[in-house]
């Protein structure tokens, strides 16, 4: 027997149902903020439907909760699994709680099917994932691994001027229970299951993606400088003009990062004028840039060539291009890919090996110990939108794979 | 002895010293705008300097201000000139202000030089030249001339609800006394002195500019219309991106304008893009085109090819240009061109024909009689700000040249 065969396909639908009703939205979405008290009732439901195949609860000091499976060999590290409960305030149903649902489902299957695994396995809930409460995003899954400090974690603030800390100790009276344990255990190894969150799947009629990795992100910020002037007199030869230098830098940017394989993803999505005034030559003009790729040493050198680009098509104007972020890429580990593509394999369920474009808990997760994660489709690639949709099917297949995923990593 | 031997440097620099105090700014400009009580206090001003030599005062049903010297012939048509007395609400010490002054100035020459002219000669103040409190811009000329309708334009209102009668109305205390004449009356032919509010005559180290017309101009609002993606995950060949297409679009207008004799003005001067945010590929973007020409019919020919352009650069995304304004160049009378060329050359004043890029009293009024206008050069270009600046002695140069011309036309 095989724990795929005890993953329960109306059980974990129907659970996801139930937690799409808390932070319920008007337009069939779902608003489930970080620490708020929709969060804290979903995580107590969860508690309670851990409680009801033994796992025993505990929150770490910046809010990720972790329900255990105890293992035969308490001198072994456990094998964790999860993804996050918080929502965008206009979310979906199944962004992060559908990996959570989904490892419920399949530590469920491992109880029902008798397994009796060597291994502890710990499915967690990581605390803000979408930093659309608390910015920046993925906090719980970078405090846990390290990449984050604590301190600095618990002084963000909300809007309203609520900072993490102060979020967590108002939710004592729901969560104040629950035990605490020391922040980042060592985990063996870490498995994720989300929602793609973009079109590939459904597109190539497959059921599973193997996650190969998340690609790198360089941002910039181009300001571009000119000299305001008269649209009816100014002649063009005296002119500095920035919006005719930015057009020309945006397209040149372009054509230096034309890819026919299509891996490339660059794109100006924000771009400012002053004084932005139909008959006033553009004074100024700032503008982001969002360059993305998988492959760490050519994202670097795309990277490296705004400067130069930006510079040789100013023309009269200046230009400075600063650079606001950067995020190597993420590869994730080969054995769990592996193991992914024979569990999916072992089901006959379609599957891809896929980056993600997105950033996931499980990318913070691969610095800490062996990470990898599994796709299921999103319709029409929708995400961060009330009409976020994922196929009952799917979701049933992403956690059969992920529970026998999980039954051989923990032996 | 000519009329311009009778200009009085003196008189008309503190004239324009003691005008600037009404509606003075903390920067040193004026903010003296349409029928306010500074407009008013400047009427009043002028009809008091105007009464010293014998000028009697009229005002016209849309808020004109007349000062007329009678001729000696009362059959014929007298001729016209002045410019107006509001600015802008930031607006400089010269701009209108300069063209009624260099009137008066002129009228007070050929008074002092006992000439009597078969004409009357009138020096108007037309109301609303500027349009900044009560938009568009050239109400008065525009009525008076025929080319806007009374009613319209007594129903227009500024930014606190206040319509152009209610403004009339409110100045009658001070303006009451004032004989109402009827609108429209007939005059044999306008002429205007203006400050360049442009860079070639400083630059060309002329005094007088012959002004030949004034350019054409079209605008456009263009939107062109792709989809919104995530930056990290649409893939270029699927995306349809709104600013690249707009990038594409904006240049390609440019490469379709260039004009080895930069006559040709095209300005893409408001750009604005949706949703504008970073990592969000752009659904939309709407932008502004002001192109200008002084040839009608290449201007015509410009214009009509921005709807093809646009349609060959959108790419995957839908484009749509609409022509939101539509003004045909002004060619001013050549009899009056070479009458102030003669004149200007008879005072051995250096000067050059030449278009205006901007619009003009004169330039309606050329649709009413034949009409001609003379630039003094601005400090820089500067414009609309307050350090606009023209040199006493160009304010005086300019006088004595349109002392003469007005002397020849009134006979």
């Amino acid at each position: 027997m095989k724990a795929s065969d005890k993953v329960d396909h109306q059980r974990i639908n129907a659970r996801l149902d139930e937690m799409a009703k808390i932070g319920a939205t008007a337009g069939g979405g779902v608003n489930r903020q970080a620490l708020s008290t929709e969060d804290a009732a979903a995580q107590s439901l969860l508690i309670a439907w851990g409680a009801e195949i033994g796992l025993e609860p505990s929150i770490d000091e910046i809010g990720n909760l972790f329900l255990t499976l105890a293992g035969t060999d308490p001198g072994l590290d456990p094998v964790m699994t999860g993804s996050h409960m918080d929502s965008q305030p206009t979310g979906g149903r199944y962004d992060g709680i559908y990996g959570v649902m989904a490892s419920l489902e399949a530590l469920h299957a491992i109880v029902d099917a008798g397994m009796k695994p060597a291994r502890g396995i710990e499915l967690v809930s990581w605390v803000n994932e979408e930093g659309s409460r608390f910015a920046p995003s993925l906090m719980g899954s970078g405090v846990h691994a390290g990449t984050r400090s604590l301190a600095d974690a618990l002084a963000l603030r909300d809007a309203d001027g609520v900072s993490v800390a102060e979020a967590i100790e108002a939710l004592e009276p729901v969560l104040g229970h629950v035990p605490r344990r020391p922040l980042g255990r060592q985990a063996a190894c870490y498995v994720e299951a989300h929602i793609e969150q973009g079109p590939v799947l459904e597109r190539n009629g497959e059921t599973i993606g193997i996650v190969t990795g998340i690609q790198g992100k360089h941002t910039y910020r181009v300001t571009v400088t000119g000299e305001a002037a008269h649209a009816g007199t100014a002649p063009h030869g005296e002119r500095k003009d920035a919006l005719m230098a930015a057009a020309r830098i945006v397209l040149a940017l372009g054509r230096e990062f034309e890819d026919p394989e299509d891996i490339t993803r660059y794109t100006v999505g924000r771009f400012n004028v002053s004084p932005n005034a139909p008959s006033v030559v553009p004074r100024e003009v700032v503008f982001s840039i969002d360059l993305r790729h998988p492959d760490g040493a050519r994202l670097l050198r795309m990277s490296d060539s705004v400067q130069e680009i930006c510079a040789g098509q100013a023309g009269p104007c200046t230009v400075r291009a600063v650079r606001l972020y950067e995020a190597a890429p993420i590869v994730f580990d080969d054995g769990i890919q592996d193991l992914i593509e024979k569990a999916a394999s072992g089901l006959s369920v379609p599957h891809r090996r896929m980056l993600s474009a997105a950033g996931h808990d499980a990318g913070l997760m691969q610095h800490a110990c062996p990470s990898g994660m599994l796709f299921i489709p999103s319709k029409d690639g929708i995400t961060h939108n009330e009409a976020e949709y994922s196929h009952p099917s799917d979701i049933t297949e992403g956690a059969r794979v992920l529970a026998d995923v999980l039954a051989r990593l923990a032996g």
